[in-house]
């Protein structure tokens, strides 16, 4: 049997000290991490980029099929994403967790495990942050500290007419991830006897549970000396992002759907869900791939790269905002967006 | 009748907009603040200074006595507190707040204007954050950015044998508080009709709903050109905390029970209580009232402040951490700190 040590066996700064004993700082810019009243760090002639992002049980995430390994490592991808949304790099992160006794020791050192992890893999020291107990539930918060030069900031509001509007990666996976999930937690629960099959979901399955951020695409830009004139990440969807960008920088845009890059498999997921798959790659959230605009001289680099798809350009604002269909119709986008404070979710409609 | 306006009505995104479109910046540091994926500061050649601390509804706050104003307040002082700790002083935060359809946004916009009220008193900006829901209760956490000069840091670690132990204001007072209003609300639930009666309390009343961060004290110590050898906010009590400066710092000390300072109502409220006004003021939280120690060369200048207490001395660490009687007896401090995993609250045994 497992091991399980209550938190209350451990209280707060037992746990603190259980949980950030292993803790390397590698960053020159961190200076003091945690074990005082504050960290410390020096950002020299740099800008700072800061950057907060909260995922809740119950409403961000179920833990019927998410990993607590997962969903640590997933938690600091989407603050990670923000600060490659801006051009700039992630150096540190402080962590809040509020968790109800429910879970143990062991289950809050497995969901770290996963922050470790993400930390790892993209150069962040872990600095600070704040363990406390729910009522009931899980919550975890994300500060997020990055740096970036000043004349490299890449803001939403840059986007000018004639941009070419650039997407990273393919879109759509994630949603059609969480909807396999949804619906293999379904079949569980009217059939406990049931074994979800997962195979050939993988893909889509990887891109809700284990997203990536694009630190390599913001490293190939800088290298290639590619400066966006505007970028966000995809958390809520292109439908929603894209108004961000139009609205930010008061222009319109053409986004034309058969640019857009859906995987075979978030398609096919899509059809077995009576899900138009423009539909669900549109409006489906959690693919934190980076959505840029560029200058028209830059898109003979820019073609190079096959993890970018040029899928169409910024217009005057007057234009609106619009997708252009095969047969050359033109849709005013609109954001389906996600309320989470709705009851019923209506991503898909 | 108050109007109630639900959070699905607004979503996310509009509440985000009716919750910051007051806010104005006024630091030369923040460059860009809420409004894209992250916000830019510009912190120079002075170092950044970074904190994080939740507050969560049930666990640090009870909603039936706090005023949702006075929470937003204090959770900011919590975090300003942690940067004043440090010899720095508190620039930016972050606001992440998780809550339940219980809350009405114009409940959430109460929680805001003592958020707005305290950055205001401070002189901190807005820069970013994250709210969303939460399936029960009301979580907020809080990020705080702050700056120092290098030269001016002061750690935790830096106690040196016969260092004068110094604090600031008085203690126990935010503990005495508790006590009070957790003594009416018991009140109230056996008897609904029962009118509370908190004259003769305002003082630990306000130092429960209302603390202040020593930033007077910070200024005051920048400008007499005395640096601290080491510091630490009052949160979870005088024990705890001289335990942690002591054990950074490799030392041990003597605290002088005569010399605790602790208010009349402080000291009549615990009486009234049946709890010893030493032990409520040496292990009650809350205070953020500053512990630091000094070189003896700085004695002449410390004693001129009223508002500073010298409470005791370092020692070599062979001596242990005593608290010392008027009868010159040596009683070993021990934390009594805070388990808020446990379900039974002990702080007073």
């Amino acid at each position: 049997m497992e091991k399980r040590t209550e938190l209350e066996e451990l209280g707060e700064f037992g746990l603190i000290e259980r949980l950030t004993s292993k803790i390397k700082l590698n960053n020159p810019s961190t200076i003091l991490g945690v074990g005082d009243d504050a960290a410390l760090l020096n950002y020299k002639d740099k800008l700072v980029v800061v950057s907060t992002d909260a995922l809740v049980e119950g409403i961000h995430f179920d833990l019927t099929y998410t990993p607590l390994k997962h969903l640590g490592y997933k938690c600091c991808i989407v603050n990670f994403s923000d600060i490659f949304a801006m051009n700039a790099f992630p150096k540190q992160i402080t962590i809040t967790i509020s968790a109800s006794n429910r879970f143990s020791v062991e289950a809050i050192e497995e969901l770290y495990s996963g922050i470790y992890l993400a930390c790892q893999e993209y150069g962040v020291d872990i600095i600070g942050g704040d363990t406390t107990s729910s009522t009931s539930g899980l919550f975890i918060s994300i500060s997020v500290i990055g740096e970036v030069e000043s004349d490299k900031v890449v803001k939403r509001s840059g986007a000018k007419q004639h941009n070419l509007i650039c997407l990273s990666g393919d879109i759509g996976a994630a949603y059609a991830g969480l909807l396999v999930l949804e619906r293999e937690k379904a079949t569980f629960k009217a059939n406990p006897n049931f074994q979800p099959d997962f195979s050939s979901y993988e893909y889509v399955l990887e891109r809700q549970l284990k997203p990536k951020a694009q630190k390599e695409i913001i490293s190939w830009l800088n290298k290639n000396n590619i400066l966006p004139t505007s970028m966000i990440d995809l958390s809520d969807g292109l439908a929603s992002e894209i108004l961000h960008i139009c609205r930010k920088s008061d222009v319109g845009c053409e986004i034309y759907l058969e640019k857009l890059p859906i995987d075979y498999q978030t398609n096919r997921t899509f059809e077995e869900m009576k899900i138009n798959p423009d539909v669900g790659a549109l409006n489906g959230g959690e693919d934190y791939e980076l959505l840029f605009t560029i200058d028209q001289k830059d898109y003979e680099k820019i073609k190079e790269n096959k993890d970018i798809s040029i899928i169409g350009h910024i217009t005057d604002k007057t234009m609106g905002e619009n997708l252009i269909t095969p047969q050359n119709t033109a849709i005013t986008i609109r954001a389906q967006g996600w309320n989470h404070y709705k009851k019923e979710e209506n991503k898909d409609e």
